[in-house]
C-alpha cells in the first residue's frame, strides 16, 4: 500500500518537523528541500523516509538544531569547515557554498568538512555547483556497514561520490553513486519485496556469500563496488577509502569504523580520533579550463555522442548519468511522491511528538 | 621462457631508444624514468614492452620528440596545459609539476591536458606530490574499447584514476587503477596462457557474455568497473566518463570513442573534436586542511586500523591501496625485473632500429 502526497505537502509538513526541533526557519526550509530532493529524484531511501531518524538523532542529543557553522582553516582555493554537529542537510549547502566562492576566485574550492551529519543525497550538493558554470563534486563518509577486499569487519560506509556537470543545450552531467555494489536502499527494497539479493551484493557475518537481503540484521556487511577480487572489489575499496580520507582524515571528522551511526539507538563508537561525519566538497569554474561557450559546446558534443551509442540486445538507449533521476523529478512534479504505508505511518508519528498534521 | 634484466640495464636501453628518437637527454631520462616505473611496480603491459608501441607512434609522425609543452590557460589553482604531441611520459610529470606548484600558493592546484599520448602508469605522476606532503590525482582518458552500460559500442577507454596520499610513520597510500573491472594486462596475461576470462570481463561485439580473453581481437569490448547493471556498472561507466570529461572536454583533447589509438596501425579517428589524448592532474596541500603533523597522525591511525581488519577466511591480512606494487618495487629492486621473450625480441628489434645493442 501507498499513499501519494504532493512535494508541497511533504515540504511544509517538513519544515514544520524542523522547526519543531529548534531549527531557525531558514535552515529548516534548506533541510526540508535537500531531504524532499531525493525523494523527488527518485531516491526514496534518503529521502523523508530518514526524517524520524534525524528527529531520533536529535532527541538522542546527537544533533545541534541551533549550530554555529564555520570556517576554521583556510587557503585560497580550501577550507575546513566545523558544522558544529548540525544537520549534515544544513551544513552541506553551506560548505557547498563556501567551495562555490572559492572557486570564483582561485578557479577552484575544495572544502572539508568535521563536525556534521548525514547529509541527504550527495547529488544535490553537487548540483548547486552548476548554477555557476562550475563543475560540483560531493562525498561523504557514513556508519561502517562495508567489508574491504579481504575483510569481514565493517570499515566503510557506503561512502557515496556525486559529480555534477554543467552542458549547454543538454541537461548536465550528474552522477551520484554508493562506492559499494549496491546501496542501501536497493537493499531495503528488496527486503520489503522479501526476495533475494543478487550473488556479489552483501556477505554474512562469516564473511562468506549470501543473498539474504535481511544479512545486514545478522551481522552482514555490505561489499564494495566490483563485489570481490576478481571483479575488481579492490577498486570500489579504494574509492571508497579515498571518500573517507578526503572527508574525515583531512578535516578532523571520524573515520572508518568510527563514522557515528545514523540510528539513534546504534551507541556512539568509543575513542572516536574526530568530530562527527565528514564530507568533501569542490566546485572547479569550467572557464578556469577554457572559455565556458567552448566547454559547453563540447559536453552537448559528448552528451550526444554517448546517448547516441549503439544499445547492446534488449536495451533501446544509453543512458547519460542523471537521467534517470530528472525524469522521475518531472514524474513526481507532476503525480507527487508515493510513501510506502510504514514510512507514511513514521510520519505521523513524528508529528504528533511536535503536535504537527500530515494531512 | 623469460630473461631478468637490472634496472639499470633497461633504464640506459631505454633512454638510449628516446634519444635516438630526438628526445632531448633530459626528456629521455624522464620518459625512461616513468616508462620502468610501470615494471617495478609490477604493471607490466605499461612499461618496458609498450617501448616499441612508443617507437612506432613516433615513426607514424604521432609523437613530437622535440616538444613545446607549455601553460595555455591558467588561474591562481588550474592551468591547461598543451602537450605539443610529446611523449605523454613526459608531459604528464610537466603538468603535475604546474599542479604541484600551484597548490603551494593556492591550496591546491589541478591541471588538464591536451595534445598529449600514453602516459605510462598513473600512480607514478600521483606519487610526485607526497614528496611535497601534498595528495596527488592523476588520470588519463585512452583508445576506446570499453562499452557504456546497456552498450555495445566502444565508446571509453579504460581511463584510470589515481590517488597518492601522504603518511606519516607508515608508506603512503596508493591507489591507482582502471575504471573498468579488470585492466588491458590482466586480459594479456590470461592471453599468454591461454585462459579463460571470469565472467564480467568482456563482451562479444554483438553485446553477450563471453570469457574469450581474446575477444578484444575480434571486435569485443571490456566492462566498466561493477561489469553489469545489477553489480553497479553504470558506477563504472560514470566514473570512466568522468575521468574522460575532466582530461579531455575541460581541456581541449580528443574525448569518447574519438581519443587517439595507442597501436599505430590503427588509424586516428575521423574529424577529431579536440587534439590527442588528455590528462588530469590534481595536488592538495594537505596543510591547506589542517596542520601537516595533525593530518600525518591520523592518516597513520587510517592506515593501522585498515591494515588490522579482520581478515575473511582464505586471507591472512587486509591490503592497504599501494601495498603489493611497493613490495614489488623492493623485489626487482633486488632481483631484476623478468621480461618474457617476446618482449625481449620487440626490444632487440627496437634496439638494432637507432643501433642500440641490449645487452
Amino acid at each position: 500500500m501507498e499513499s501519494v502526497f504532493s512535494y508541497s505537502r511533504l515540504y511544509e509538513f517538513t519544515c514544520s518537523v524542523f522547526r519543531g526541533m529548534g531549527c531557525s526557519e531558514a535552515d529548516a526550509a534548506v533541510a526540508a528541500r535537500v531531504l524532499l530532493s531525493a525523494d523527488m529524484r527518485g531516491i526514496e531511501s534518503h529521502g523523508v523516509a530518514r526524517l524520524s531518524g534525524y528527529v531520533r538523532l536529535w532527541e538522542a542529543g546527537r544533533i545541534n538544531a541551533l549550530p554555529d557553522i564555520k570556517i576554521v582553516y583556510e587557503t585560497p582555493s580550501t577550507a575546513v569547515v566545523d558544522g558544529d554537529a548540525g544537520l549534515g542537510l544544513v551544513v552541506a549547502p553551506y560548505a557547498m557554498q563556501v567551495a562555490i566562492d572559492k572557486a570564483k576566485i582561485a578557479g577552484t574550492g575544495w572544502v572539508s568538512v568535521r563536525n556534521s551529519n548525514h547529509f541527504g543525497i550527495a547529488g544535490i550538493h553537487a548540483m548547486m555547483a552548476l548554477e555557476h558554470d562550475m563543475t560540483g563534486i560531493a562525498m561523504t563518509n557514513a556508519s561502517a556497514l562495508v567489508a574491504p577486499t579481504f575483510s569481514k569487519e565493517r570499515m566503510l560506509g557506503t561512502n557515496p561520490i556525486a559529480v555534477a556537470i554543467p552542458a549547454g543545450n543538454h541537461p548536465a552531467f550528474v552522477a551520484d553513486f554508493a562506492t559499494t555494489t549496491a546501496s542501501n536502499g536497493k537493499l531495503e527494497i528488496l527486503q520489503r519485496k522479501n526476495a533475494e539479493a543478487p550473488l556479489g551484493w552483501v556477505i554474512d557475518k562469516e564473511g562468506s556469500e549470501t543473498t539474504d537481503a535481511n544479512i545486514l540484521k545478522q551481522g552482514g556487511l555490505m561489499l564494495p563496488l566490483g563485489s570481490d577480487r576478481e571483479h575488481g572489489s579492490h577498486k570500489g575499496y579504494a574509492l571508497g577509502s579515498i571518500v573517507d580520507i578526503f572527508s574525515a582524515v583531512l578535516s578532523g571528522a571520524s573515520y572508518g569504523p568510527w563514522a557515528p551511526p545514523f540510528p539513534a539507538y546504534v551507541p556512539v563508537p568509543q575513542d572516536m580520533p574526530g568530530k562527527g561525519l565528514g564530507h568533501f566538497f569542490g566546485a572547479m569554474r569550467v572557464d578556469a579550463f577554457r572559455p565556458a561557450n567552448e566547454f559547453k559546446q563540447h559536453m552537448d558534443q559528448w552528451i550526444e555522442r554517448f546517448r547516441n551509442a549503439t544499445p547492446a540486445p534488449g536495451h533501446d538507449k544509453v543512458l547519460i548519468p542523471g537521467d534517470p533521476e530528472r525524469e522521475m523529478e518531472v514524474i513526481r512534479a507532476q503525480e507527487g511522491i508515493p510513501l510506502v504505508e510504514s514510512v507514511v505511518g513514521e510520519l505521523r508519528a513524528v508529528g504528533e511528538r511536535f503536535g504537527i498534521q500530515l494531512v
